[in-house]
């Protein structure tokens, strides 16, 4: 059980922590990758106050340092959604869940393009984990689009609860699939139906399907919990960094523009210490 | 005439001077000192993310020779005032007058304790600058309360326009002054008057005056433009750290707390970018 558990590992995440840890509490960063991908790929930032010329690796790596020496925990995994139970949150990665009292989303942005008609069908018919939703399934036809390896087991797990699924990799795939498992060749091009999905369009023909399960590094935030609200793909907060659900708080990229690391670690420090308020009030 | 002015020289406004820069404007910091004093006095630092453990007096160098290194214009004079002239904005300074075409406020707080019924008084009898508001009370009796020896040369001034002046200096006072100056003792207590100031309070006895001119580092942000929205003291912005005045931003610990570096260089950021957003509408 943790006071503070916070989404993402990038600049946004790794402030909040800092700040969490100052004021002494038990925080905890879940974070997909060790290292934000987006600042790996920074060759040279020259705007982060106090550390002029300064290559993107580097920075991340005193940031994540920092927010070690602290005390934080850091445990690599990938939320894939988040409940409310009484007074605290149950975070539910692919390998753990994990409890705490308030919760920071520091998620940043999907660099992956979605889908046409993603995310109005979220819910109704798109869903993005199999293991949460592949019930509602049960005995239909699904597909699964899969930009990342993990995609396999989850092909294999919808199988055993499906009477089809297409998989649909976007990476080079070379693995076994179970046999009702069809390997479908192609890119996703639309998703539709009238209320709910009906049908994939691909590169390769159009499918009948019931449902499309999406499997990539990075999701739309308001699939994480249910009631979020969320603008344009960005989380709304107000001054506070406090979103419309009591005891989360959003911070960073995710939250929307300018995408910069100072805007991104001031929002982290300002949710940590709304957060470190929050906390006062449960006890 | 600079395309972006930025009043403080703290963390949000060295912060908005890189960011301006780094998009190429035009840029000048007025400052009324060398190093925010603020940063100076802080012994150790620990919750800025990337350089943990470090004093003030460092993180603050660092963070000055960052924005000058880009090119930013320096300069230490204290803005009195400023006031919109069509497109541009001119800002008083105690030595200087400087053009732009947007602003960004980043005074910080004020350390000073404010005296009672000072800001109800604004406009109305109570003034922080004598050179600008002194006409005013031509022929009237005011006092000047001065916490800053700048303020014996404000009193001398008064004394040309005004029938007489109280001046009742804060600090150890060993000047001359001008024969109807009269030097009073004492604490101010608290300002108060019917629709105007009528009288000053002190601990040395009450003074019939029509007006107080107060001469402290820092001051009041609604005294520095007409229609600045403010609120308990600090001044409102919106996500982009626009304030109700077109062309002016604000950011820092002037737009409320927390009163950290990180929200600060974060917030100096989004207004410098927000700022360059607004130049680009005016071309």
């Amino acid at each position: 059980m943790y006071d503070i558990a916070i989404i993402g590992g990038g600049p946004a995440g790794l402030s909040a922590a800092v700040n969490a840890r100052r004021r002494n509490k038990k925080t905890i960063i879940i974070s997909k990758e060790e290292q934000s991908s987006k600042i790996l790929q920074a060759h040279l930032i020259q705007n982060y106050l106090g550390l002029p010329e300064i290559s993107g690796p580097e920075l991340g790596g005193r940031m994540k340092e920092h927010a070690l020496a602290l005390g934080t925990t850091f445990l690599k995994d990938e939320i894939q959604s988040l409940y409310q139970e009484g007074r605290s949150f149950t975070l539910m990665g692919r390998e753990n869940a994990i409890q705490a009292s308030a919760v920071v989303l520091a998620v940043g942005i999907a660099l992956g393009k979605e889908i046409a008609g993603e995310t109005d069908f979220i819910g109704r018919g798109v869903s993005y984990c199999a293991t949460c939703d592949g019930l509602f399934f049960k005995g239909k036809t699904v597909a699964l689009i899969g930009y990342i390896p993990e995609a396999e087991a989850e092909a294999n797990f919808l199988a055993e609860v499906c009477q089809k699924v297409y998989f649909i990799p976007q990476y080079s795939f070379k693995g076994e699939l179970n046999p009702n498992v069809e390997l479908w060749e192609g890119k996703p091009l639309s998703i539709f139906g009238e209320k709910k999905v009906e049908a994939l369009k691909t590169s390769n023909g159009e499918l009948a399907i019931d449902g499309v399960f999406i499997e990539r590094s990075g999701r739309p935030v308001e699939q994480l919990i249910d009631g979020l609200k969320v603008e344009g793909g960005f989380i709304i907060t107000d001054p506070e960094q406090a979103t419309n659900i009591n005891g989360i708080f959003a911070a960073g990229d995710c939250t929307g523009k300018p995408w910069q690391i100072g805007k991104a670690i001031g929002q982290g420090q300002v949710a940590a210490l709304a957060a470190v308020h929050y906390l006062e009030t449960l006890s």
